[in-house]
């Protein structure tokens, strides 16, 4: 040894065990810099969505100064409670078993938003919080055309919904998840529209029956970009596979194959002697996911379970990983691949079909900033 | 308060935050007990794979007095190392960049099993040994037919593979994946006879150039307990997903509905007012899983997302989850759903489509005997 304590070797991504996950800061930074302009321009704020990134390093970037943010688990709730922050939209429709954990980040000083869909929700709700001396932020989902919860703007259980939840009403919001299945920046922008006509018009009738809304609340990446869109009476958008974009998205057209933050790092493990244009490697369906999201979009933008990238993050077209076991990715070439490319223990990165459940397989983000070198291990916070 | 010290209120299915994944001791024991009796009566060894399971609590039950091992990363040798077990074989095909972790597994006692079928993997491997003074303990994998990693077992690279390992050669493996696409008890059987035929000849031709296989291995948790099998010349066989099973499996005939051990226990959190026949749970695609291996069978069998349980386990024929979003599923009634059934706040289990990918979206296992009391948190190693 020539030293008694030897400089830990700096950590690259040639060094770090595979499969992970690799993250650009600086993309990740442009990412969030085109949300926050675009958002700030039409005079709303964003409500960066941390379901995708589950990060504090990350929601300190997307949501400085511990600005509102929104969340898809009551786990994520505590922990983001936890790095200080207090304004959090928990925007998945609360049920009353959720009622205790909810408590106790209110009695934590958390401003926590709850969102329900049902009389029965809004009832238990608010017999809970009278019992317990509680004051809920809630506000009514909106049915904006997803089908997923929600009312209609024009049901009558809106109404019976504000009246059950009482000084517990602080709005509507509504996610216009119907936005993935749009195929134009057209059918995307007729979709933000609607998603802003309908709790507009919810909000308003709440209003006229003596409910006003605190907050009105609509968004998804996609529709939060969409051109032209007027945001007349909404308060905030919400968004967040925008932070690091994945190939679905990019096929949508929302963004660039170049803008996807995120990559799962993997070693070549075998080259099979009879199929010269395929290879393995240690990233399978627990590393990238099951989700083939680009499989509903154009052939050409199918990504099977991901598109290749080489080690510093240039994209290999004609590269796909299209099939999957647990541990095992099958890498297939649509063209002949040279003669001694990626032997048996080189590295490559690929890209997110879909960069939410991708990134849920990991415990941590590699950072690095363009180069090789790690420059950050970043905790994300799964589970429920 | 009643008492300065009050009781813990016991731990039930009823007060757990959802959604979380509850595991059935009893079933489990059944299952371990099937499979190690079946191969037991064969004569040859079961190494129970823990690529499932991930947990050194069910570790003990599957592998009892630190019997023999499979995982599928590394990170599982290195903590079921720390719980004690030390023979354990890491059936993935190795890569060159995972020496440094192996050789920290071999240093520290383990017998590590490592699986190589390419000649640049055995060469890296055997230069690595030498440099750094260690034996590897390596098989090499042979094809059987799935067509994921290994050699023919009538290939020229398997004496070239044998040659480069030298003296870290120590026997053949191969699974039989294909058994996944069998549709009958034949099939299956037929894949399994496969399996066994293709190992015992790429043995006799190592044995017959001077490397007799010290272990000689197969198996899938279909093909290990296909009838009829004769296991001549085998030393071991790996299954994983029987400790559990799971829909696709009884799918396949393999078990019942009735023997899946774990389920994913969810709270109704919507009842859309214009849908009376579906519902929302609290358990997504992140909770479930996207996988939707059942989709692949004949139709009364695809399961969707997967298929229900009342909150004792008891399966609701005609009801599966149809769709999912990251945190919500869709429950869909194929017959009518009676009024006031599956209010708001109630809870369900959900079937896993398939075991692995379900219980790798958990930290831990609820574990029950039966009844709604839990009687142990298990934890779980994911990642890698």
């Amino acid at each position: 040894m020539s030293s008694v304590y030897p400089p830990r070797p700096a950590l690259s991504l040639e060094l770090l065990s595979t499969p992970c996950l690799v993250l650009e800061r600086e993309k990740l930074a442009r990412n969030l810099a085109r949300m926050a302009a675009t958002v700030a321009a039409r005079g709303v704020h964003l409500r960066p969505h941390l379901k995708t990134a589950k990060c504090a390093e990350i929601a300190h970037l997307a949501a400085p100064d511990r600005a509102p943010i929104t969340v898809s688990t009551l786990r994520e709730a505590e922990y983001f409670a936890h790095h200080g922050w207090t304004d959090i939209f928990y925007a998945v429709g609360f049920g009353p078993g959720k009622l205790a954990r909810a408590a106790g980040l209110l009695r934590a000083g958390v401003r926590l938003v709850t969102m329900v869909d049902h009389p029965d929700t809004a009832a238990a709700l608010a017999e809970f919080a009278q019992r317990e001396k509680l004051t809920f932020r809630t506000v009514i989902e909106i049915d904006s055309g997803d089908h997923r919860g929600g009312v209609t703007p024009s049901s009558a259980l809106l109404l019976t919904i504000a009246r059950a939840l009482g000084r517990h009403f602080a709005g509507v919001a509504t996610h216009g998840g119907q936005s993935y299945a749009a195929r134009s920046p057209q059918e995307i922008a007729a979709v933000a529209q609607t998603e802003v006509e309908c709790v507009r018009i919810a909000a308003t009738r709440l209003h006229m029956d003596g409910f006003p809304s605190e907050i009105v609340s609509v968004g998804s990446s996609p529709t939060a970009l969409a051109a032209g869109l007027d945001l007349t009476g909404v308060t905030e958008v919400r968004a967040g596979v925008y932070m690091f974009w994945d190939l679905f998205q990019a096929g949508l057209g929302v963004c660039t194959v170049d803008d996807i933050a995120v990559t799962v790092l993997a070693e070549v493990i075998g080259r099979p002697a009879d199929r010269p244009n395929e290879f393995l490697i240690d990233a399978g369906s627990f590393a990238l996911s099951k989700d083939t999201a680009t499989a509903a979009l154009p052939p050409e933008k199918n990504a099977g379970y991901g598109w290749l990238c080489d080690l510093d993050g240039r994209h290999l077209p004609g590269l796909r990983v299209a099939r999957t076991w647990q541990e095992h990715g099958l890498v297939v070439s649509d063209a002949p691949l040279p003669a001694g490319s990626f032997p048996i223990g080189s590295r490559v990165r690929v890209l997110p079909n879909h960069a939410c459940p991708t990134a849920a397989a990991h415990d941590r983000y590699f950072v690095t900033t363009g180069d090789r070198g790690i420059v950050a291990e970043w905790p994300r916070v799964n589970g429920w």
